[in-house]
């Protein structure tokens, strides 16, 4: 799991004044850049994701082979291994560390690419819920840069009723006591599965449950089962607290309106989008309705965006890499678009 | 607020074994039973609703006609008015108040409906979401009785998608711990207020969200401002949390097929209904979707149950009373049946 590099960023200024110090930036690699630098693609990570958690879709014969591809998966900020709450020293620690943007993401993703790498092009910037918001704001942020976009089970602004559900999440997780503000010494486990319990209802669509798709698909023996070993078990896996709320205020916050020069026009910065685009929801996606990217494909008058929905009773976690057939409908879609 | 009666129902067995001792069941009648006790209607109420949250769908001119029903609203047991965790006496008071079913919630009511009103049949049985349950049971329970039935929002069987959103409301609520495992001496407000947080994205819409609904109809200022306004408020309005502990499992617990004699099967449940029937979901309910009603339908071979989706933006709360067109829809839907 460490087996990841480390850019160091210097003190970085964010968006909203502060500056985050000797900020780092944790990624990971796959492939070779080739000599022109025209195979490089970016991948960001999603809302709690490692480096690690998005491999599923990069391999041999994939869209993502690293044998044609050049892949960079940046670390979010916030995720625990980029710079975070849990890995800053004082007095930046823990509930002192900076709301970071979305547009601070990509920034921080951008130095790292043309400093770093010198790359000049990049021939796609992909990426699920959290990594679609930062998918998009790569084409707004770097529209000379970014050749195609495939943002899927995400958005380009975080809706109203995205930002509700994410109160709950929040709710749920800082009612523990033993959250303290932040200043825990031990993680408020119990605030953690609270909020994981939350999430469960949201992640996978009603009809998943009906269906109990997480016995035959995923191998829990009952709904108990799978709100403990599945969603429990997820929030547990050393995902500090400190650092869900971060990452939990960037996603809030996202909106590629509020990107310099925008002037909080969220219509304007789609139309600004220039890079070819496939925008995935997927049908049963609860709180990235696929009516949301609908409007957002209407208005990216800039490029020839497609709207491809992916099939299924997954709901947002058609992205999450837990089912062939939805992989294989992303790596398809993937092949297309790399293809153009 | 304390316009009502009690029916003294003595010691209660309920379902699961356990006694209710000295039940009591609140209730509100409008309107006068006629010579031939053919106009009475039984009007149950919802998860944490007393008999004046009913009150929006009666008044003259309207289907719940006082001056030509007789309308029964017996309040759910634990619901604060009705034996509850917060009025019963120890030593089966708060956290030791017993669970209680669907089934047994239909079983006092026909207790007050047959023995202290001698009626023996009911023109028309309605309700919204748990009172949609109360609804289905009473025709499953009482098919000699019940003539019509109009559930609205809400289902014979709680389905596991619906059980686990519930999951993410009792984890928020008892993460707080002045909830003290239900031995608190004043209300876990924070854990209330996280539960209401939760809820917020559940009750309407993404598209209620989006349009800002909350702002144009129930004039809130802000997101913001609902969530505290609308929501905190909602849950810190006099509703204990054991109360709502308890309501929320006979809520998961719900299944016309558990009734005795059906061992289990929802769909021969269904099918043992004989009463005229307009099931009517709301389009956008989020947990009780018109799928599921589509599929209920289907089951009820012994009626000639017609499906009528609320059409529009509102979600679960397209049958709260809140918005003319909804309480429109829903009456004119009411009469349609009545008349028939």
């Amino acid at each position: 799991m460490n087996d990841h590099e480390v850019f160091e960023l210097g003190n970085v200024v964010l968006q909203e004044g502060d500056t985050l110090r000797e900020a780092k930036l944790a990624y990971k690699t796959f492939g070779s850049l080739n000599e022109d630098k025209s195979n490089a693609i970016v991948y960001p990570t999603w809302y709690s994701g490692r480096h690690w958690e998005n491999e599923w879709l990069i391999g041999g014969g994939m869209a993502l082979d690293p044998s044609e591809y050049f892949i960079i998966i940046p670390n979010m900020l916030g995720n625990g291994l980029s710079s975070s709450p849990s890995n800053t020293p004082p007095p930046y620690d823990r509930s002192r560390f900076s709301n970071i943007t979305v547009y601070d993401n990509v920034g921080v993703q951008h130095r790292l690419v043309a400093e770093h790498f010198g790359i000049e092009k990049l021939a796609l910037v992909t990426g699920w819920s959290m990594g679609a918001g930062q998918t998009y704001q790569w084409a707004v942020s770097h529209p000379e840069m970014v050749e195609r976009i495939l943002p899927f089970c995400g958005s380009a602004r975080t809706s109203l009723h995205n930002i509700v559900f994410l109160e709950g999440v929040k709710a749920a997780l800082t009612a523990d006591d033993a959250w303290k503000g932040g200043w825990y010494k031990e993680q408020p486990t119990k605030g953690l599965r609270a909020m994981a319990r939350v999430y469960a209802g949201w992640g996978f669509s009603q009809a998943f449950y009906w269906d109990e798709v997480y016995k035959e698909k995923l191998g829990f023996s009952s709904l108990e089962d799978f709100l403990v070993g599945f969603w429990e078990g997820f929030f547990l896996d050393d995902r500090d607290a400190n650092n869900l709320l971060t990452m939990l205020w960037t996603w809030q916050n996202g909106d590629i309106g509020r990107t310099p020069g925008f002037d909080g026009d969220y219509e304007r910065a789609l139309a600004s989008i220039t890079a070819k685009a496939i925008v995935m929801p997927a049908e049963k996606d609860l709180y990235f309705p696929p009516e949301d990217e609908e409007y957002a494909v209407k208005y990216m008058s800039g490029t020839d965006a497609k709207l491809r929905v992916i099939p299924g009773v997954w709901g947002h976690f058609a992205g999450g890499g837990l089912n062939l057939e939805d992989i294989e409908f992303i790596d398809a879609t993937l092949k297309e678009l790399l293809a153009s």
